[in-house]
């Protein structure tokens, strides 16, 4: 095993070599689904479990796809969370699934800390594909090879962070991955939704978009969570969208390299105009075609992969 | 590629060369699912997404078998379409999975057009598993090669489509091919379900069904959508059954080769006795048979395939 | 073929050789989980529907894994037994599947018998993964299989199943396997939850725990089905927790080799407490294992498997 651990659980853990071996091999892997035949027999006989306890269309195809590529056996769980038990429930699903002898489970669960709370319990790999407002790592290691591939080094960059910094593990992985990798990150939104002593991260705060758009070499944006707004922390989404949202008028004060990011699904008109989502500088759908290879990267890393 | 597009949209583009190509293949491929090993190596390393707005097990089985027949790797993504955004959600969507390069979106949906709105985004081949009350082109294809089987040629046949025309996919897909193939097709029904003009389409129209079985070689049986009688089209489903459903007395009518056909699921009692449905006349279960090599045909011929 | 039927529907119809067969067979399939490479190409081009008319993850991904250990292609269809038609239902999707040329279906359903009406009716082999309260045959075998490894021999043996008796398909299978191969089975439990009877398959009754457990060989705990305790047949959760719920203090009068026992998922607290579910004496995350050991080989002999 070439990673220091047997889980890929959060950034938080990782050394700045072992964010280099996922990248470069990802950036080996990505080559895969760019053949005619995008199959390699590294993985055959293994399996990998997604178990999905919060509906994911995107991460849970990104990891399902990346297996099969990699000739794995992938079996897919989605559970309504609703109709789960906590904890215990939680405990005994996995000790069940880990008495099948799968080789990696990734995860996605509302609370926070349920990966880590598997990987303690079993022998196999966990991979965190988002627990609750805590990490979603995979996403933060795509968003840096995506970054690393457009502008060559992440050391030294200005990173924008903009939208609801409180509640986003996104928002938690990237400032991690980004600050490790020697980027300086600014955080940006209402005051409301930016956690106090977020600065003890290594990251300053801006509640002014427009005083930060001139320096950012990268835009990230980040989802407004719609489903989760009940707590009134800003007055409308218009008022958010005048202040927070990007469009093209914003946008003229970027700079002519700016790289426009966002995890995704779009809310288009809210935190995101459509002709920037889909503008010149955007390199969201990039962002997708890199989660997959960062996802097969980590399976392959994980299941003990030396040489490709 | 040997068929004209990139995509499987609709019966009402393609050419008879085409329309033969497809039935051909499929006649090659029918092989297949009679070994003892349902298996070739063909497809092996090419992405199928399934990609269903609308429940269907039927169809979505038949599209996963008949990739998975082929080696390749097939994803299932089942929407709730009232979950969705309308417009941008399904791009969004759709050029999401894309950056995963997939070789095929086979999409389900009830808005019309959706496939096609998918197909002029995206690079990969889209084919049509219906979209609304527009059409059902892989129906309509499995209804030829059963029909051709069983008769040998389809040109100069009698086929009567006997249901409720105006909002059936199935019945449009099938109307486009059988009069490309030179059968001569009365539709059969309701006057509340008949569309205006129809017989601009190249078919006859009869409002009722005892005129039509004594000089039918097929009688093709549309599925009553009961979920969707709710603008009251007829005064109930015993009226409809008297009218328009099919039993063994209305059958005494009918020719001694008649075919019967339905895309099922039947509605027994309604739209078809269960003597009709499981009778000596009956190929129902063979359109589902040859369900699977025409959509193993599709795939094939989608992803370059040449020689089998 | 070597067991005496192409379905697998009752462990009543079995004989000894057939069951011991299956045994001797998953015993030598176990192995392959175990392996780096968990994989053999023994089936591949052969098709195992997974039929899920009822909710399961445990035994749908058992299925699921054993099917894609031995190379097969597996299509999982979920059904929520609400949205289907009774009867007639079943058999038309039945028969459709059917003419897609799949090799087993396995079918979980509500209504007891509803394997049997599918394998008279199709030339495909089907399994039962549950039918209502009739029988759970492969859990039986799971529970046969792991209490042979860990016993040696079967016959002779004292095995207690404790708890709701009349509701519960595993008590039924496992009193046909456990009597057919020689075991003294005890059921236990509230006078309300044993059916009248009982005793003319062969089996002991008791009412109170206390009195089963010193002499006890193996405790096959069951789970007491909370969603259908609409009927009243106890006091409360409480009152049989206190009477029939198996915890520590109460296995002290248990032998030193005693085996607990129960076919998941358990209800912590209420049948079983967790201190004697996680504890020494049990097997549960064994039968687990076991589980897909047994699916594998049933998988594989129905499919005419000679020599491993």
């Amino acid at each position: 095993m070439l990673l220091n651990s047997k889980d890929f659980l959060e950034i938080k853990q990782l050394t700045v070599p072992e964010i280099e071996l996922i990248l470069s091999t990802a950036e080996s892997l990505k080559e895969i689904s760019q053949r005619d035949i995008k199959k390699v027999p590294t993985l055959r006989g293994k399996t990998i479990i997604n178990l999905f306890y919060e509906v994911s269309t995107r991460t849970r195809t990104s990891f399902e796809i990346a297996g099969k590529r990699m000739s794995a056996d992938v079996v897919n769980i989605s559970t309504n969370s609703s109709s789960v038990l906590k904890g215990e429930g939680l405990k005994d699903t996995a000790c069940n699934l880990e008495a099948m002898k799968p080789d990696i489970i990734v995860i996605r669960h509302p609370a926070p800390g349920a990966p880590h709370m598997l990987a303690s319990l079993l022998d196999c790999s966990v991979i965190n594909a988002g627990d609750g407002a805590h990490e979603h790592p995979t996403q933060a290691m795509l968003d840096l090879l995506t970054i690393r591939e457009k502008k060559g080094d992440i050391a030294g960059l200005q990173v924008a962070i903009v939208g609801d910094i409180t509640h986003s593990r996104v928002a938690r992985s990237n400032i991690w991955a980004l600050t490790k990798m020697g980027a300086k990150v600014t955080v940006v939104g209402p005051k409301t939704l930016i956690p106090p002593y977020i600065e003890q991260l290594g990251v300053s705060v801006s509640y002014r978009l427009a005083e930060v758009i001139p320096k950012a070499d990268v835009l990230m944006i980040l989802r407004i969570q719609l489903e989760r707004q009940h707590g009134g922390f800003f007055p409308s989404l218009r008022e958010y969208s005048k202040l927070f949202g990007l469009n093209l008028e914003k946008l003229k004060a970027a700079k002519t390299d700016v790289l426009i990011m966002h995890p995704g699904p779009i809310n288009r008109g809210v935190e995101l105009d459509p002709e920037v989502a889909d503008g010149p500088y955007s390199v969201i759908l990039e962002q997708v075609t890199n989660g997959l290879a960062v996802r097969m990267a980590l399976i392959y890393l994980l299941l003990g992969g030396v040489d490709i």
